[in-house]
C-alpha cells in the first residue's frame, strides 16, 4: 500500500548541497520527492545544483516537490486545509502539498480566523463536505474548536508558532487544541504541517465516497 | 464614588469562625458585604454563628451576601455574564453576584460553549446589547475569542480551572485568552470571578445609556 | 450521519445524583448513553438510583453504558487499541468502549510496552490489519513511535498520566508523542481515552474494507 | 458604532512592501490607518514606497498612522497611560497612539516606577482624574498594584518584556499583574500595547463626563 | 561566634514522636531549640511527650521554642518583619521567631499590603529605622519593591504561597521579588520564613548602632 | 546615609549615544558613576563621545566607572566575591566593582568550583574572614551550598547563565541556590552581579570590625 | 547473564491484594522478588495474605524482598550508596536493597550533606574505594557534584523530592544533577532509587577487583 | 588511576585565541588533549595559531584532539555508541571521541531510529556484545527505551536538541529518557556527548572481559 507515499526530506538545518545530494540519491528509485522547510534562496541554490532534475518550488509552502509523472489523484472526495490568518499559510500549505503528493485532492480555505467568524461561515458548506479537515492556527487556536463543533469528520489540528508574548512560540495554541471542547480533534506538533497533511492523507486514502 | 462597593471577604482558607468574625465587624459600618469561595456547609455554619444577621447564601456562586437595604440598581443597561459549560457556572456566578452587589444589572447566559455554537448565536442579540461582557470559560477558552469577534464592547475574560491533563488547572485557558485574536479583550486570574465582576462593574458604573 | 454516536457524560466532578439525573433525561430521546470517569462505588450508587434503567458498568474503563438495543457493528474491519502497561488499561478501555459504542469492532492488545518488545512483535500482525490504531502509553510513551513505524494506518496516541517524578502527570508522554519520529501519528490530551476512541471511530466509520 | 476605529496592521514579520501594499488597499475605504511594530528603517522604506500618502511615523511607538482628516476627539475626559521605566515607553506609546487613533484624549505619564515612588505620587492627581488607566511595566510590574490601589477606575495592565534572567521575557510581570492584590485590574498579553490601548478606548468611548 | 544560634528542626514530614526524640537529644547540649512547621495538634502531642521540658508553642509561627535561660538580646537596634496580608503572617512569624531566637530585637508590622498603601506609609518611619527589613508577601509580592525603594538598608524578601490560579503556589511572588526594580533586595525560597529570619539575624548580629 | 552610593546605568539595550548622554547629565551632580552591561566596542564609542570625562572601562566586568575623586574605602574588613569558573567572572566582577564603587574593600577569589574542591579549601581562610560573601556560579551552583556551610556570615548567591541544555539559561543554578541546604544564603536574579554587589555593600557598610 | 536479577514489582497504586497475587505468581519460578514503594501497613497486609511465603519488609526502603536461598554476593568490591539528609534515606535504601538483591555488596553512608561537609570528608576514603557510587539527594542536590569531584568512579545521581517551595518536588535537584560540573555523573528519575541501584548493580556486576 | 584521562576544553563561547592558549599550556604536561564544541572555521584558526602542535580536527564531532603518542587501547571489549538520526551524529561522535581518548574501543552505529526499527535489529548483535551502550537521540528519544529493553548492560542516554516545536530544544527527549520503562538506563544533560562518553569510559575501563 505504501507505493503512493513521497520520500520526504526535512530541510531545516541541512545545507543546499546536502539536500541536493539526498534528492539525487532518492530520485533514482522514487516516484515522488518532497522536501520541506526550505527558504526561497536555498531552494534556488538546490535547483541550480540539480539542473537536470525538474524540481518545483512552492514558495508559500517553503517546499520543493519532484514528480516522475503527474499524480493520479483519488476520486473519493477531498481534504480541507483551513487556516486562521495569513501568517499561518506556510504551515497550512506544507500540509496541503504533503497531502497532494500522497494523491489527495485538497481544498484550501485561508484566513477564516474566529475574530471575523462570518468569513468562516461563508465557507462552511465546503468544509463540511470534506472527508478530513486540517486546521492550522496560531494565536489562541480557537478556530480548531469552532470547526470541530461544526463538522462531523476527523479534524487534525496543527498549532502554529504565530504569535508573541505569552504565546510561547506555539505553546498557547498547542494547549488550546489539546483541550478543545469538541470531540474528534487530534493534534500534531507545533508548525508540523507535514505531519498534519500526512495523517490526513492516511485517513482520506481509504475513505469511500459518501453518497449525499 | 466608592460608596456603592461591597466589602469583600475571600473565604478560601478562612474558618467559619474567622469569617463570622469579619462579617460581624464589617457589618457595623458597611452597607453591603460579599464573601466568596465558601462551600455550602461552611456557609451554614457561618449563618448559625450569626443568627441575627440576615445573610443570603448563593450556592451556585459559593458566596454569601448581606445588604442593609435593597440595592438601587443603575438603569444604564446591563453586564452580560456568559459561560461556556455548566462546570464554569461557579466562577461566572461569582462574577455576576459581585457586579450585582456593586449595583449593576446582570444578564446571565450559561452553557454556550463553542462546541455547539448555535446556542451562542441564539443568544447573540442579548450579548451584543450589554455594556460590558464577562466570559468565563475553561477547557481551551475559545468562547472568549468568538464573543470578542462578535461584540463591540469591552470583554473581560476569566479562565476557569475546569479541564484536565494538559489543561494545567486553567493555564491552557489563560494562555488562550491572553492570545485571543479579537481586540478588546482583557483577562483576569484563573477562577477569579470576583475580579472579572468587579472590573465589569467599574466599567459599567459610569457608562451612559446608549440610544439605539 | 451523527445518528450512531452515543450521548456522552463526563463523570469527573459530578455527583451520583447529578449523573443519574442526566442519564434519565438523555435516555428518553437517545439510543445509547456513555458515561466515563466513574469509580466503582459511584457507579453502584447511580445504578441503585436508576433501578429501571439497564446500565452496564465497565470496571476497567471506569465507564457506564446503556443501549436501547444491541449495537449493529460495522463490518469493515476493526480498530486496534494497544496499551503499554497494565496501569494504562483504564485509559485504553475508555477508548475501546467509546469506539464500540459508536458501532466499531475493537481489538484490545494490552501490556506490549517496549521494555519487552518481543511481546509487541508477537501481536504485530493483528495490529497491522487494523484500520486505525489507538496507542495508550504512560512513562516515556515510546510505544507510539515503535507502532507508528511498523504500521501504515493512522495512529492516534493518548498519553497517560502513569509515571512519577519527571513524568509530570503525563507531560513526558505527551511531549514524546508530539515529537514521535514516525509520521501518521496524531495526539489527544493526557488520559483522554474518550477523545482517542471517538476520533478513531470517526475515521473507521467511513473506511471501506480493504481487500488483501 | 465601529466607525471611529482605525484599521490596524501588525507590522512584525511583514516586509515593507507587504505593509505598503496593505496600507494602499485600506486607504481607499478607511478614515484612519494604524500600523504597529515597525522599526524606523522599515518605516522609512514604507514612506518612500507610498510618496502620495501622508503617513506619520511615531518613533517611540514604533507605529505609523494615517488620517484622512484630523480626529475629532471625544470631550468626556481622558485615558492615562502610565509607565514604569523609560524602556517601557515603546509599549506605552503603542497603547497611547492606539487610543488616540480611536478618538480619545490621552495623558502620558512616564517613568514613575515604584523604586522611586515619590515620582508616582507627584502625578497621582492626574492619574486619579482619568476615566481609565493603562499601566505598562516590565521587571516585577509592581506599579500596577500600587496604581490599582490608588485609583477607583478600571486599570488595564500591560506587562512588558523589559527585564532579564528570571524575568523570562515578561512572564514575571505578567504573573505579577494577574495576581495583583488590588481589584479592578485586567491584563493583556506581554508587550501588547495595542490591545491595552484598544480596550481602554472601548471603555472610555462611552463613559459620561463625571461632575466633580 | 556561632554560640547564640538555635538548633533548628524542620517539623514538616516528621511525626510528633520523631520531633520529641530530636528535641530530647538536642536539649542535653544546646542553649536553645527551634522547631518550625508544626501544626497546633502536633505541637500539643510533642508537649505531652516531653512533660519535663518547658516548650513554648507559637501558634502564629507554627513553631516550638525552648530556652535554657532567657535570651540576652543585642541592643544595636532591630529587624523589621513586614508582611502584606494576614495570610502571610505564619511565614512572617517564622522569620520573626527565628531572628528572636538568635538574639535580635524584632519589630512586627503586619497587613501593610500595597492595595492600601497608606497603611504602609503610616508605619514607614519604624521600618526605616530598622537595621534590616524582612518582607513576606504572597500574591504579586509588590510590597517588596515598594519597601525596597523606601529604605536604605538590606531587604530580605520571602515569597509566600498565598494566592491562587496563576500564582502557582508562590512562583508569581518569587519571580516578582527576583525582578524587583529597587536594589538592595535579596530573596529566599517560597515560604522560607526561617531562612529569611536567619539571614536577617546574621546581618543584624554585627551591625553597629547608627547614631541618628 | 545614601551619599556614598554611585549613580548606576544599566547599559543593556541602550546605544552608546544614549549612555554618553546619561553619563554627561549625571556627572554634573554626582560623585561617582557606574554603568554595567557594556561590551568593549560600545565602551570605546562612549569614551570617544566623552573625551573630557575620565571614564574607566573594566573589561572583565563589562562596566564603566567614573570617580570625581578617589574613593575613601571603609576600613572595617572586606567582602569576598567568590566564583566557580572562569566563565562566571563577568558576573562576579560586576558584583566586585559595584561593591568597590560603594566604598568597600573586595577580595576576589576566582575559579574555585566544587569539581576541584581542594582549590576552594586552599582559599577558605580568606573567605571566612570576610564580613559578607558573594558567590557567583552557573552550572548547578553547588559552590553556594558548600561555601554557605563553611562560613558564618551572610552569603549572597548570584546564579549565572553559564551552562547549556537543561541549564535553561541559569534556571538550574537559580533553583539550586534557592534550595541550598545551608542557612544564611539569599539569592538575586540570574546574572545580577550588580544586585549582589549592592546588597553586599549595604550589609558591609555598617558592620563593625570584629576583633579576632 | 540475567540469572541473578530479581523480579521487580512497583507497589505504588497497587492494592495489597494485587501485590500478593503477583508475588505468589512470581514466586513459583523466581529465585528472588523485590517489591518497592510499599508503606508499612500495606506490607503487613501483604504478609498476612501470604502466610506461607517468607517475605521480609524493609521499613526504611519501603520495600519487600523474598529470597529462595541466601544470595551469594560477588566479592569484587562494593557499591557505595551515599545520601544527603535523613529524609533522603527511603530513596537511598531503595537503591541499596535493589543492588543487594542483584548480588552486590553495598556500603551505606547517610547524612553527609554539604551543609556540614566535614561529615562527608570523614567518610571519603570509604566512598573512594567503591566501584560505583550512588548519591541520593534532595534540596539542591549539591552533594552529587562534590562527590563527583572527589572520586574517579562512575557516580549515579538520584534526585529526591525532598524539599519545598521552588524545589518543585525534585525538579531543582534533578536540574542540579544534570548540570553537575564534575564529569562521570549520570542521572535517573526523581525518587527512582530502584533505577539507580539497578544501574549501579549492572556496572558493579562485571567490574574486576582492582589491586591497590 | 586517572593517568589515561584527557585534559578537556569546552570550546563553546571561547575564542580561537583563548583555546589555542589553553592548548599550548596543557600540552606541556599532558599526554592527550580534547577540545569539544568547536566549529570548523574556529578549528582551522586554532590550527593556524599552533602550527607546531599536531592537532587533529574531527568535523563530525566538532572536536579537536591531540596525542603525544598513539593511545594504547584496553582490550576488554568495546563501548557501542548508537544514534537515532543523522542529525544526532555530532553528539554521538563527541561521545565516541571522548571514550576513545580515554583508551576505549568504540563501535559506532548510526541512523537506527525506531521509525525504521528493522535497521536497529540488523545491528542488534553488535550492540548486545558491548560492555556499555551510549544512545544519542533527539525527537522523542524512544530509541533509548527500545535499546534498554534489548540489552543487559548499562545504557547511558544522551538527549539531543534535535527537534522543533514542542521539543523545547531537547526537553522532550530528556523527559522521555528519564522516564524510560526499561531499567538500567541513566541520563546526562541535553547534547552532553562528552559526559556520556566519559561516564561510559569510566565504566568500561574496569570491566573484565566476559567469556562467551
Ligand atoms: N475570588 C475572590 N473573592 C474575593 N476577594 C478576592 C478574590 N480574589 C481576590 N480577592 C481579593 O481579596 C481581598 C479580600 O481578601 P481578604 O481580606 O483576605 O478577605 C479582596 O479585597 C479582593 O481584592
Ligand atoms: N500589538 C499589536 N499591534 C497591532 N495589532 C495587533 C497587535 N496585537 C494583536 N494585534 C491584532 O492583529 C490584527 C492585525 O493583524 P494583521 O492582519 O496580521 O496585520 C489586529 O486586528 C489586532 O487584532
Ligand atoms: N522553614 C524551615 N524551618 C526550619 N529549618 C529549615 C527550614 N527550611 C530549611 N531548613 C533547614 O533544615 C534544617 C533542619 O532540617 P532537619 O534536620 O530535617 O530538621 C535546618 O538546619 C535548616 O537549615
Ligand atoms: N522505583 C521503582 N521500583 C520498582 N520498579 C520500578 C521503579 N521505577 C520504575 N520501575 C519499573 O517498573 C517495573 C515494574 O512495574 P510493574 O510491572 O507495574 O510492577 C520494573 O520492571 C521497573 O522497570
Ligand atoms: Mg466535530
Ligand atoms: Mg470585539
Ligand atoms: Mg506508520
Ligand atoms: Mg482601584
Ligand atoms: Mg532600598
Ligand atoms: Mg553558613
Ligand atoms: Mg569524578
Ligand atoms: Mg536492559
Amino acid at each position: 500500500r505504501r507505493i503512493g507515499f513521497p520520500e520526504v526530506i526535512y530541510g531545516e538545518g541541512k545545507t543546499a548541497e546536502q539536500i541536493a545530494e539526498i534528492v539525487k540519491r532518492l530520485q533514482s528509485h522514487s516516484d515522488r520527492i518532497l522536501a520541506t522547510r526550505i527558504e526561497a534562496n536555498k531552494a534556488e541554490k538546490i535547483q541550480s545544483l540539480l539542473p537536470d532534475i525538474d524540481l518545483h518550488y512552492h514558495a508559500d509552502a517553503r517546499s520543493i516537490t519532484w514528480l516522475r509523472k503527474p499524480i493520479d489523484k483519488k476520486e473519493n472526495g477531498y481534504i480541507a486545509v483551513v487556516c486562521a490568518g495569513t501568517s499561518d499559510i506556510p504551515v497550512a500549505e506544507e500540509a496541503a502539498i504533503t497531502a497532494e503528493m500522497m494523491g489527495n485532492h485538497v481544498l484550501r480555505i485561508n484566513d477564516v480566523g474566529v475574530a471575523g467568524i462570518h468569513r468562516l461561515f461563508a465557507r462552511l458548506e465546503d468544509i463540511r463536505k470534506a472527508n478530513v479537515v486540517v486546521v492550522a492556527a496560531g494565536m489562541e487556536g480557537a478556530l480548531t474548536s469552532v470547526v470541530g463543533g461544526l463538522v462531523d469528520v476527523p479534524v487534525i489540528a496543527v498549532p502554529t508558532s504565530v504569535g508573541y508574548g505569552a504565546h510561547y512560540d506555539g505553546l498557547a495554541a498547542l494547549l488550546s487544541m489539546l483541550n478543545a471542547c469538541a470531540p474528534g480533534i487530534t493534534v500534531v506538533n507545533i508548525d508540523n504541517g507535514f505531519g498534519a497533511g500526512y495523517a490526513a492523507g492516511l485517513i482520506n486514502e481509504r475513505m469511500y465516497k459518501e453518497e449525499t
